[in-house]
Formats: structure tokens, C-alpha cells, sequence
């Protein structure tokens, strides 16, 4: 229907040009549109990767169809995003799903939930599973649809001031955590708050938080989360495989040029290949400089990974129970997670294994 | 540079429609090329990829920049890919650097060495790191870009009629391997063969070999070497994570317009995203039925990992001390390996750790 629209339009310039002798071949009209990021420009890894994409939707497009990339706070509040696209005043934004679950606890399917899928899983739950289908559906509600657009790997669990021996360490524990993650830690006793990345410095420093997850080395050093709290924890249960989306206005989209759509739609993906590499690339100096720096090194006890996983699927099936969005999602995401845990072990994890033991 | 003729084009057009003369809007030319593959058709992941690829690249253009994919065999020998493009009879091809060891080892480092990276690290190597810039370097010698487009993820070990329990049954043992894996096995004893993918199901039916290793559960089932042999071995300590690449002759490359080298780029980029979530959403189930056949899963004994680990390195040290283009990829290749074990281990590792444990 929208190739008919272009193809029409174009006849009628012709007409119109023939009129006056010139050949007018078919030309793609020049289009600008606004991206509003939650992230910082501060960031390679997600500014990082909008400007990847905005970049190369330009390039492509021989300047035509051009993207101005905002970072958190230049046009609108870094978690905005989504109340901004509904109300059209912009294009397009770059966020993660996570921080709309007020909202809907099912826009985290979007980016992750606790104990779900690592990168790869959710990779291809998104482009060969029915995640995208699935969430698109869900996101549709708000005339809003979502490209999968980065993916930042395994995170850490954060920053804390003293060390987290129990689930007792947890209680009355003022930590920024965002998405589902924080709901779950509330139950163990957590005082989660939802800051975006550019307040967690300040509010660690100032005291009003005592601890603060964010991504990981690369991030958090850049953020100077390491100056203040010396205990790093790992691994998040609660963001495996954090997935980054690109979401645009779905009138803005359907009036797109096909081949524009096209040249988006790659570019997302390309950005989502990115992302995950850069992560992985500017990891481990990083944590060795970290490391180097003095910052302690610890591993969740598994007691608290035993009680998230507990109170974590008590809230699934809590969730399943009185919002059928969540449960149509959820069924479906979490048997593409259990069907794929035990094959990634079987290749993957043995190689890796290996590789470990030998260094 | 690009950026301002497009520019001062456009503005040419503007001024020649006013006066009524023939305006020639800024009009990109339709191109056809013709990609040979080096894998047959029946393959959603390898094959598909490039098909994804195709595809993208007409729909970006409007039809006007249009690759014809040809399957293994169509219009060149399966591993015919790199002779055809210096030799300028076609414009592009989707192949694995692995073939082409017998030109110069080296070329390895596009796809895979035995004990190298897993799809995380070369991709973030590949991305962030120095190996684009280096395989580039080594390939423009043949005349040849590459543009990586796909990964198989970590790899079977593949087929056996008779279970291997040691070193010593690999004596004599002919067996179809590509790549430095098939050198490194050769020094086991193995008698290696490099046949496209095509020609395996044959020479393993009519016992021109006793075993064959391809990729992993769900090609191997396309292939049907499930049939003929039943023990399935795990890792693949050759192709931890096998890179596949588009490749293309640099002349035919020089004469795109910047929009079409744009569009291409990011749809090869597109295609390495879209092969390994295609594996981790296609390998499960396929796994399944493998075993719900019969196949017989197991895991190469420790000694043989060893020993191959020895005769690899061995292999790389005799290599560094005469192939100067060898050397070079290799320091660097193997500093990023080592530099991001470790990490992958902190975060990812431990999450993977706890979810296979609680299933």
C-alpha cells in the first residue's frame, strides 16, 4: 500500500515535469525527524550506537533522510521517551523498555526481565522467535513500534558501599536499580528507585541512594560510580542480556518511503550487532582498570540469587494472573528460555569452559 | 567531500527545473551483481543469510542496486568464491575465509582458528578491535573487501561412526574438517578433508571418510550426517565461533555510488545479527530431535582437547617464524582473545552458570 502511494506520487511528478520537458526520475523526498535518547553523550556504547544508526540512516539515504540525535535532557527528561512518542512530539527515541514498567510491567519484555535471557537467547527470541511480533503487538497500544537496536550483555550487579554477605544485607538497602530488577529486590527488602544514568553519580554521592546498579565496567567507570562505592558485585540476575530499543511513532513511520523504512530497519539491526561488540570490546580494560584502582571484586552470594529467583517468578505468576499482555508475553519468552539454556551449554559453555581452564 | 557534491547536485537540479530545461534530479543507477555462495540452498542460517542480505540491499534501493544469489555450484564451485573474485567473473561472494587456508593461512583469521575467539570476542574484535583493519589489509592483496556477515556460534565436533576415547583413535581416521582445525587434526593423526558442504553426506555414506564435522545440530540434521554416523561430539575446538564474510572485488566496490557501499555495509552487518540468533533459535529444537533419534551426544575427552591445544599452538609458532602476514594478525588476535576471557567469564559466565543449574 505504501509502495502504491510512492509509485502514484511519482507518476504524478512526471506528469506535472513532463509538461515542461524534464525527465523527472522517481526521488525520494527529504525528510527530518528528532531522536530523543535516555542516555548521556558520554556513553560509546548506548549514545554510542544511536548515533551509528543516525549516522548511517544519512549516509545511505545520501542526506535525505536526516535524524538529529538528542541525548538525555537536551529535548526531553531522559525516561520521556515513551510519553513523548505517544503525544507526538517526536520521531523517534532510543530507550529501553525497562523503564516504562509503570506503565505496563510488559514493556520489560522488551529489554529484560529477572532471570531471563542472555544476549544470545534474547537475539534470537527477537529475530527468530515471536519476541518482536510479540512485543510489537504490545507496544502497538501506544502507536509506538520498537527495533530491537543494542543489547548490552550480562551487567553487574552494581556498586555498594559495604559488602552483601545475606539476603539480610538487603533490607532497607537505598539502591537505583531500574526495570523489574527493582521490583524484585523490593521484595527482598530493597528500596529500589529508577534513576536515569545521569543522576545516579549525584545521588550516590550525595547519600540519598547506598547502592547502584547501572551496566557494567565500561559504563560505570565512565559514570564514576567507582569513586564512591568500592564493592562491585556480579552477576545482575536481573539484566542478563539488556536490550536496547530504537522506537518510533507509528504515523511517522507508515508515512516513511519504503526504501526508508528499509534503510531504518538495517541500520537498527547493524546498531544491535554493534552494541554487544562495543561492550565486549571496552569491557575488559575497564574492569582491569577498575580492578587495578582498588575496586573489590565480589560474587552474589547464592542464597540472594536463590531468593530473586523465588520472589521473582512468585511475581510473574502474580503478574500472570491479572494482566493477560504479560502472560500472552511471557508464556512465550519464558519457553524460548528453557528450550535454549541447555543447548547453549552444550557447544558454547564447554568451549568456554575450557578456555577459562586453560588461561 | 561526498557529503557537498550531493549537495551542490541537488541544488543543480533546483536551478536546471526553473528555466525549464531538462532536470536531472540526483538518480543513483541500477546495478546488477551476482554473489556466488559457497553453501547449498537447503540452509536457512548459512544460506539464508546471504538471502536476507540480497534482499535488503534491493529493497533499500527501490529495486535499483540488485544481487542475483547463486547456491554452491549454480555458477562456480562451492569453494570457488575467492578465485572467481580476483579473477573479476563475478562481483561478490558469501564464503568462510576457512576454505582458503591453502592460499595462505592467514585467511583463517576471517573465520576461525581452533582455539581462537567465540562469536562475543570476534565479533567485538571485529567491530572495535583491530580485525577488520587487519583482514583487510591481508585481503586487499587479492584484490578482495570483506564485510563480515554472519556466525555459526560455537560448533559440534561432528560425526562419528565409532566413539573416540582417546588420541590414538583418531589415528588414521579420515574425516571431513575445513579450515586450520583439519591441519591441527592432521597432527593428531587425522587424515583431514576440506569438502563443501554438498559433498559430505556422499563421501561419509560411501566410506570415503569415517567422520565429519560441519557446524552443529541444526545443518548437520539439513545435511543428513545424522544418518550415516551416530556419536555427536562436543566442542568444536576448531570453530569456537566461525565467521562467515561477504566478499567483494574491490574494483566492483570502488564503482558503487557511497548510498549503494552505505546500504550494503549495513546490510552485511544486518546479516551477522540475524545468522547466530538463527542458529541459537534453530539449534535447539533441532538438537532435540536429534536425540529423541537415537544420536549419541558426547564430549571429547580432555586429553584430546590437550593435545590439541599443543599441536595448535606449535602450529601458529611455526607459522609466526615464517609468514610475516600470519604474525601480524595473529599478535594481535591472540592479545584481544586472552585480553577478554577473563571478563566474559565475570558477568556472563557466572549468570550462564546459576541458570543451567537451576534447570
Amino acid at each position: 500500500m505504501q509502495r502504491r502511494r510512492l509509485i502514484s506520487n511519482t507518476a504524478l511528478a512526471v506528469t506535472a515535469c513532463a509538461v515542461g520537458g524534464p525527465a523527472i526520475a522517481q526521488v525520494n523526498p527529504t525528510i527530518r525527524w528528532r531522536m530523543a535518547s535516555s542516555y548521556p553523550n558520554s556513553l560509546q556504547t548506548l549514545h554510542g550506537t544511536a548515533e551509528i544508526v543516525c549516522n548511517r540512516v544519512r549516509e545511505s539515504t545520501g542526506g535525505k533522510f536526516d535524524i538529529t540525535l538528542h541525548a538525555a535532557g537536551q529535548i526531553l527528561p531522559a525516561l520521556g521517551v515513551v510519553d513523548a512518542l505517544q503525544a507526538g512530539s517526536i520521531e523517534c527515541g532510543y530507550s529501553a523498555g525497562a523503564f516504562y514498567i509503570g506503565k505496563d510491567p510488559a514493556f520489560a519484555f522488551d529489554c529484560a526481565i529477572p532471570f531471563g535471557m542472555n544476549v544470545r537467547q534474547m537475539n534470537a527470541w527477537m529475530t527468530m522467535g515471536d519476541g518482536l511480533k510479540l512485543t510489537r503487538e504490545f507496544l502497538n497500544e501506544y502507536g509506538i513500534i520498537n527495533f530491537p537496536g543494542g543489547n548490552t550483555g550480562a551487567q553487574m550487579a552494581g556498586w555498594y558501599r559495604k559488602e552483601i554477605k545475606s539476603v539480610a544485607d538487603l533490607k532497607g538497602l537505598k539502591m537505583r536499580i531500574s526495570g523489574l530488577g527493582g521490583v524484585v529486590l523490593s521484595r527482598l527488602g530493597v528500596v529500589a528507585q529508577n534513576l536515569p544514568a545521569g543522576d545516579i553519580y549525584p545521588a550516590l554521592e550525595k547519600g540519598t541512594i547506598d547502592a547502584a546498579e547501572f551496566v557494567g565496567p565500561y559504563d560505570d567507570e565512565r559514570l564514576g560510580l567507582n569513586k564512591i562505592a568500592k564493592f562491585y558485585y556480579t552477576p545482575s540476575f536481573w539484566e542478563a542480556g539488556a536490550q536496547q530499543s530504537f522506537y518510533v511513532n507509528t504515523k511517522a513511520w507508515n508515512a516513511l518511503p519504503k526504501e526508508y523504512q528499509s534503510i531504518f530497519e538495517s541500520a537498527c539491526a547493524e546498531g544491535q550487532n554493534y552494541q554487544t561488540a562495543a561492550y565486549d570490546a571496552l569491557n575488559p580494560p575497564a574492569m582491569k582498570r577498575l580492578i587495578g584502582a582498588g575496586v573489590q571484586l565480589r560474587v552474589l552470594p547464592r542464597p540472594i540469587l536463590d531468593a530473586g529467583y523465588k520472589a521473582a517468578h512468585e511475581l510473574y505468576a502474580e503478574y500472570s494472573a491479572k494482566n493477560a499482555k504479560w502472560k500472552k508475553i511471557y508464556d512465550n519468552f519464558i519457553k524460548f528460555r528453557d528450550d535454549s539454556v541447555g543447548w547453549l551449554r552444550v557447544a558454547e559453555g564447554s568451549y568456554d569452559n575450557y578456555m577459562a581452564q586453560r588461561k
